[in-house]
């Protein structure tokens, strides 16, 4: 049998199921790939090696006894800013360095559930904000592997776990994964309860997964919450009415997203699919505007604690922006909430003209340096849009590193945002 | 001078501020009112009154060093559902036992960045739910307190404390506030940061405060947030135009709620104001069809740990509800996410033509026994559309136990809910 690191979670769930494949081997492969190359990748802020085989052996006399849940035998990464009852949960911060939570976060829970192995903690930036950690890009260590989600992005780009666990207030699911070559799915707001996350922006904290693959992501969400997700690899009967969106920040593409996402639109109408480029209302525009100040804003209520009473553990520019958001006139903030419900209304009007739309999911390839994450000027307007978005890999940059497209969707459009993703990868 | 306990806030504060009453005098006045009259009411799950003389001298002391926040030297009442550094954080829940978060909650970090004291831990049903602590309404012992925020609404209702922080996912603040004779104040969705709560419904859970007076609520609020809250003892210049709303449960009002709120729209028109009835939208009704899944599917989620590793722990009322919304469909519970939102579009329409909404805070009296905590028949939808509401208190009923009325705005207009409701209140 060829080595089952390799295999997509989909296939290693069936093959689980089919019985012709242990949760002990699958976790020992995935373990053996994560020792070769863990030293460079970095992805793990935890790992226990030891505890992931007790929890496969668990799963493996669950499955005997007849009790095999959706995701029986699959491997997890945890992003550092969600608990878990068996690991320390330090959230990427010295403050909380040591720090083991009496519980596991809802997502976790409902992965244990569902039969999956949580195999470690992933590095998170500073509370999932902009002080990196050790994790380089699989794909060229001298590159950041993007954040705030930058150990789930690199151990699903590494093959290090079925799906990562990430979170994205800004841009933290999609552009990592696409600096990684992964998947990334953040779905519509709400969907993974937050409970048990050390969340920073009530307003625009989203839980998702990044993984190998479309179908892979559909499978763990399926897995997670028992809804429906559809079967991406399914080809669907028709091709897609694509709105093109450049968006507010378009002037932050660089020349390899222009071209990568003119090659996209080229390639999907040669498929079929009708691609219209259409400009944001003005109301959605409004929305971005509030971004920054209900980010940092809600952040700095959420670090109250932290700021003081250990202050001098933030990282310095952490600080800053918490001391600028915590200044914020509370109107403002209070405008901003109302501003993204106004955009959140006029965006639906725009998505209900197309099956989906096609946007960036970054600037460019992964930036060189491990000091910065990247930019989320891709990101954040799909964040406070609370729409499920996806990035996939369609190809590489000047420098050789992966490049994704971003495929977004309406509220509750979760799989149609799937399908249509994959329908533009294999088109592409 | 007269006993300080018996002093509002703002005139607390006021002296404070003046050097004539310090935190330690007022803290060591509220805790012999409560060891009086705490035997009976029952409003504590933790007090430690040395602990709270430290808080105390450490504020007078901060006063002396010229810091000085809003709130110096108030006393706060916390929901058991909030975390406290220094006390243990219990849930309402054995599972949660001895519970000593590292961290405090972000309004418990905001409320002594202000310069207010934390009294003690305050009564929670089990997880904010149904199944009741032992706390006891402080009008009459053999009655509710009403739930979930039990003990901050009867521990303001009997003067222990300046504020109590409440939550709400049905009708958990202005439900016993009412019951308690207290002011209720429920902000719009979002105002208080939930880092460090046990949230159970991501969509619908809200922190408020229970006061002694309207002009109380907004103290708390200004001093914990820095927004504008007014100052609602100052006489508007006109009187309100104000929609009258029996609501989607109308017929679960009891006579004397009947009779109150009839007695109040007279008042109010004899005071000058314009009271219009109106029934509510088709959407707006269909949101409070939807509360009862996204609630409990979304608090199944929340308790996913538990459930798992407790369940035996749990009461055999919330398990039942937990497993009802676990079950649910997950594309209702996505719908009824969606429901909710078109229901707050809506009402944005409706509530445009008033300056306020009148509306009951409960059925009627709190029933007798403390087995069950009330019916928040009319608080669901208010909650579930994110707007400002407070209760005031408005005479009793035939019981003589105290009845509430209900003021509601629109999203954001928290100032104006505070200032109609203590218009309605002296009106009435």
């Amino acid at each position: 049998m060829s080595d089952p690191s390799t295999l997509s979670a989909t296939e290693a769930a069936r093959r689980i199921r089919a019985g012709s494949l242990s949760a002990t081997a699958l976790t020992e492969a995935l373990l053996a790939r994560i020792a070769a190359r863990e030293p460079a990748v970095r992805a793990f802020v935890h790992l226990d090696p030891a505890l992931a085989l007790r929890a496969a052996a668990a799963a493996d006399a669950s499955a005997k006894a007849g009790r095999a849940g959706p995701l029986q035998g699959l491997a997890f990464g945890v992003k550092d800013v969600l608990d878990t009852a068996d690991q320390p949960s330090q959230y990427g911060s010295p403050i909380w360095a040591g720090h083991r939570p009496r519980s596991d976060a809802a997502c976790v829970a409902l992965a244990r559930r569902a039969g999956a192995i949580i195999l470690g903690k992933t590095v998170t930036t500073e509370f999932a904000t902009r002080h990196p950690g050790a994790t380089a890009n699989p794909h060229n260590p001298k590159h950041t592997p993007g954040g705030s989600s930058s150990g789930s992005a690199a151990g699903a780009g590494a093959g290090f776990f079925h799906a990562g666990f990430g979170t994205q207030t800004a841009g933290s699911i999609i552009r990592p994964a696409a600096f990684c070559g992964a998947v990334g799915f953040k779905p519509s707001y709400g969907t993974l309860h937050r409970a048990g996350m050390k969340v920073m922006s009530e307003s625009l904290d989203t839980i998702g997964v990044i993984t190998g693959s479309v179908a892979d992501a559909a499978l763990a969400m399926a897995g997670l919450t028992g809804g429906d997700y559809g079967d991406p690899d399914a080809k669907p009967g028709r091709a897609p009415r694509l709105g093109l969106c450049w968006g507010p920040t378009a002037d932050q593409a660089k020349p390899e997203t222009r071209a990568m996402l003119e090659r996209v639109v080229a390639a999907a109408a040669r498929a079929g699919a009708t691609v219209v480029p259409f400009e944001m209302p003005a109301a959605v525009v409004a929305g971005l505007a509030a971004h920054g100040a209900v980010m940092n804003g809600e952040s700095a209520d959420a670090l109250a604690w932290e700021f003081d009473h250990a202050a001098a553990q933030l990282s310095p520019g952490l600080r800053e922006r918490m001391e600028w958001g915590r200044d914020q006139p509370r109107a403002v903030k209070d405008a901003g909430r109302l501003a993204f419900a106004a955009a959140r209304t006029a965006f639906a009007d725009v998505v209900a003209g197309f099956d989906a739309i096609l946007t960036p999911s970054a600037p460019g390839e992964a930036p060189e340096g491990l000091g910065a994450t990247g930019d989320p000027a891709f990101n954040s307007l799909w964040t406070l849009l609370h729409v499920p978005c996806v990035t996939v890999p369609v190809g590489t940059g000047p420098l050789g590193l992966p490049l994704g497209a971003q495929i977004v969707a309406g509220i509750g459009q979760d799989k149609a945002a799937l399908a249509w993703a994959e329908w533009v990868r294999q088109a592409a």
